[in-house]
């Protein structure tokens, strides 16, 4: 089956790439490329890998392009969530040399990031690979492209949390200090909210788990900031009555120890906000 | 005198900062803190620096702060452009729990961010302290940040190069092998440039730098992918006719001996593309 | 604690109501009051019920007045979510009479709708007193008006079902025909669902029902247009396993009936997309 | 000839239709058919009707299909403004059914939406055939949903009132007030208003008319909720001077008695806000 | 009693005036006065005439300064609407220097090119001074600037036509030849149209003239390139059955003319594509 | 060479476009054309010149008609910067002629602007002709339509200056006055200035000139509102060690004049605020 799991509609992708595009064409458009090149020249031109990874953001890529000059013929040879060598063509891109130049910088960064991202997750995920824990994102977004980054996390094999503070419920410590405590903050959760939400509640030791567990209202339990041996501890005592999630410092590292407890879920910011961007070119 | 060159009007900052707002809120809003947390709950909350490095994105925060509730009170203690220590409360907010809550994530989201890119920079800048050299930015930055990403590095101490395509002219390589050469493409820029627009030309080898300086048409030169020794060299022969940029490859540890050739500008895409985020919290 | 799971951040609505408002005055405003009207003429409004019902849309009154003129005061005398009898006032807006006017036509067809839509609403939750069931909405609502749609639901005593297409699973038979049968839907559902996104899946009889049950992986089950002897015998099948939602031609006089078989969750379109608007005026 | 008045130019309803896109995809898109359905299966789907009545919104399904994917191959059989009985097929949608799915519940909410309104307007006009007056609109229409609304109030048969605020003047009984009575507020009215806008005035009794008539500026007169006795002596004042419309709770069993009395438009806000939704769906 | 009619709701001018000021400030903002002025130094300019003419645009001025700074005090000292003679202080803002001088090219630029059209159609209303003709504006206006340039069109004493093409309808020679005639097309636009919209039909002699009259369906007429002579003898047969309108190649040396012919409106599109900009400046 | 460089990217043309064809359009549409013309009816139309000039803003008038109706076949026979005579068919469109009549008034409103723009620039240009002088550009633009009027002045033969306050540093009197006089300002701005923007400066008179010169940190100079004798003078003092340009009050009469001065740029803001507007038609 096509992983259409891992692909977005283009009518969600195109205001955040025509924005983009704004952003680096300016108001006058590329001045350099129209002073110097001539309007009918032609090129092909090759997105090129210059070290191995996880590819992300191609379909971003090819939007990018197509959105500046709906002639050019862009055809991906390596697909989202595939993996590439140093040296890999992954897109090729054929017409106008204007349009090319005009989109190229958007698309690098696009594509650069992202794969940068799926990099990163696939190398998480390949710690996990003797366990069944999954890796999984957060909130911890590039302001204005989280879609794309909860896509290349997909792509590098991981799992999304929830995308923003309107799909799911997650309680965290602030709120459980603030409704009196655990019992009562999950009884006004259950109170009012939606059968289709779950509800994720935070818990930094036994004890709260412990009463998290005794109120059956919770989904998922955030295991926050713990060290393997009580996350060992804490997985053994939910004993499958909820998922189980691990945060807090989840360096690469620590992961393939972690994965080792039990743990379902193991959430990382890293992954979106700390990621290196894959050295990707343009050559012509 | 203020540094109002290293701020930007808030109407300009607006659009990006209600985009990355609608982005977090989705489109029911914070559905755990309005289910469990009274709306007459009001807090002070604080801004902390978990590391040491140089801050940006404090406009950006009270802004975000702003836009979700008016009546916030918000006070920055360590202004863009300032160092932080580890420890430090660089900003205070003020008023109601929920409203903090909102704007939680996407306060931190852009100011970790920002002032990753603010404390790379500074970085770069120490290592030129010994001489005139400045360190600036490239258009590898991230889609839809652009503005905040090179205001940060600014208050990194660095410099700004061109915003985008359409502000200042960058001939590269690709330009001058489709215009048949160094000469022709000079000329083909000056024909129609602005005389309010500056012409930046790329160069990877000494002979191209001499047919650069012997058409006295640009303003600036790109001394690409040189080693230091070339660099150097190249230096020499411009002899203030142009000014410099050096760049490709320009890592941390290298800006020291790079920025003793008397190149005038270095610029480096990782600055944007590549900081890690600072580490910043909300405490309640 | 007050009711702020039942409002909505001012910056979620405003870009609705804005549409709304741009869509009333068009491209030239209230010629009629502008050609009539002295421009200092001051009035009191009273925004009054002519009929009994239970009040939705006086947030989305209020920011209609305040962002056409920030200078009229506004008070509302029953809240979102309260009844109210024929005759009794709801609002007052003092202030610029020209103001009131330009806002009179807009505030009424939202408050008009949704308070329509909170009546309809509680006239269905009476039917399910004498049990726990919640009545539930669907995305059967006003193409743009969504957010408040659903809103208005809460206000009436009602819960929120999944707000579109990307914030919960719902697996319909189309979905079932397609994947080949409910054991393959379920099994690729939950092999690439997040774990804070819940799994809903329709069945039309018990033998579908019993299939589901066997894989224990979706968390609701939605039993569609079943007779209430059905429901029932569905209901100890399902036996606290999962969640119980029934739907399909839920008129209100069978709400009663529907509720007493002990299913959690009765979902009608009718709710949004037939409630009569309640009659509301603007009184000088 | 065709009916291109009552249709509209695509570029003025699709920022609408992509606002409901947009709604229901929401941050993700639809995540139930991305997870279980191949990427490449295609369907052929029929836009049913399941009771009989008049159809709108076909344009406006056909644009929302194609907004979603371009490739969709869609043919209308029954055009907006044609009767259809139940069983009929309206529309068929060939391709991806992924696609398709996307878009199915944004085309029916508009579909069963207008095609209430222009059934119900087809009610109240086929009460009226046995004279020439005509069924009217009025601006309580859903916020946002304006055009469309009265394009379904076309293909229902009746006619159009004013847009909006701007597009004529509607002098009603709080400008007379303000203005110190008829004569007045027609003068200033007359005084400032284009030669390209008509003139309407409400008016509550026969006195009040008498006034209106013996100032001749106005070409319209709205009989404000008077009796059918009343309404035939007004018709009889006016003797043709001036264009006259009835208004205040026209309800459909009173529509017959009323066209009657020889009055030209009969206008209701029922039209808009209280028809019912017309049952249309979407079978594979 | 105010010039209410003459002024507009600042909801709807804020958008245009949004755009022209980030068109302005591009995106990176005034990087001069950031760079060399203070950023807490103050000043009072005055928004001064240097020529005489009818005053436009101080609302749009003053709305400018405020979107960019609230904390800027601006007071108009002669309003839209009112003449101005050479020397005159128009507005006086006072407050943020950088604020200042952000707004001032955008300001200047609305507010000179709108007293130039308020200025010019007071000329050619001083041709009229002797009769009862109204002079009038057309559609050939500024694209994107509208609303601003009809109410300089009534500021300078003028009266404004439709807004666009869809608030009345106006059948041309186009409309005629393709409709088979004037009784055709007449006929057409009686068996559709609205009866809130006026109707207005262009005959180019007489004898076209004598067949709108006889179907007596227009409301108003314009008399296209007619000689002088030829509009006496129009107006003569129209004898107040229509209002009349004389257009095509009003210049302003034959405005005394036109109008001693009785022709109610006479209607230019030099008003607001060739009117002068009224030379302001903005002294500190 | 093809004239890219005066060509813009559609992407950046049509936000421009689309707001104003929805301007005029309204939110009904054309009512005329709808009503009284047969849907399926075509036409074949010409813009044809009704008097000489240089035109522009054909691919805008292009990219209004296909906005409109992508089957429209657009020919354009004169492009953008070229000449033509009275009665010269600039574009042939042939299509539906409901879609012809909606795009005509915005895409004659369009290009009878920019062509005056484009005309008024080559009769300023004509009298350089001996020289090698360059006009050019101001800000003072019609706001919103910045773009399109600075491509009329190269269509007409002209230079652009900055776009905006973003792209270079213009600094004026109130700069230096606030600043602190010559020297102080300039030194400021190089302190901040990205190495890729040009600096500009203002002078009055020769003595400031000398302090100019003497700072060596301008790339151009600003000689304003200079008799020509004095112009003379200034241009031998810069003798080459600045971009001169002279500006203030350059009235074509005096062009040639000014010219002759050996000053490299005039500047004129009459091309873009006071041109006339070129008269074009469109005829069926």
């Amino acid at each position: 089956m096509s992983i259409a799991f891992k692909s977005l509609p283009d009518i969600i992708l195109e205001p955040m790439i025509r924005n983009a595009i704004a952003e680096d064409l300016g108001q006058y458009g590329d001045i350099t490329t129209r002073a110097v090149i001539a309007a009918d020249t032609t090129y092909t031109a090759r997105l090129n890998a210059r070290e191995a990874g996880v590819v992300s953001g191609m379909q971003v890529a090819e939007i990018t392009f197509l959105l500046i000059d709906a002639s050019l013929q862009v055809t991906t040879h390596i697909a989202d969530g595939q993996p590439c060598k140093s040296g890999d063509t992954l897109m090729t891109i054929h017409g106008s040399a204007t349009s090319i130049l005009m989109g190229e910088r958007v698309a690098l960064n696009f594509a650069g990031r992202l794969s940068g991202i799926a990099t990163m997750t696939a190398a998480f995920v390949a710690e996990t690979r003797h366990t069944t824990a999954r890796i999984t994102c957060t909130r911890k977004t590039t302001p204005g492209l989280r879609i794309v980054e909860k896509q290349a996390v997909l792509h590098g094999g991981g799992f999304n949390h929830r995308f923003g503070l309107s799909d799911a419920i997650l309680i965290k410590d602030n709120h459980i200090a603030a409704a009196g405590g655990i019992s009562a903050v999950l009884e006004r959760a259950k109170a009012v909210a939606s059968h289709m939400v779950r509800i994720e509640i935070e818990v930094d030791g036994l004890e709260q788990l412990a009463e998290v567990l005794s109120k059956n209202i919770a989904d998922v339990v955030l295991l926050d900031n713990m060290e393997t041996k009580t996350l060992k501890r804490a997985v053994k005592m939910v004993n499958g009555a909820l998922i189980t999630e691990a945060s807090g410092n989840m360096r690469l590292d620590r992961i393939g120890e972690v994965s080792g407890t039990g743990v379902e879920y193991i959430s990382s910011g890293a992954l979106t906000h700390s990621a290196q961007t894959l050295d990707l070119g343009l050559d012509f």
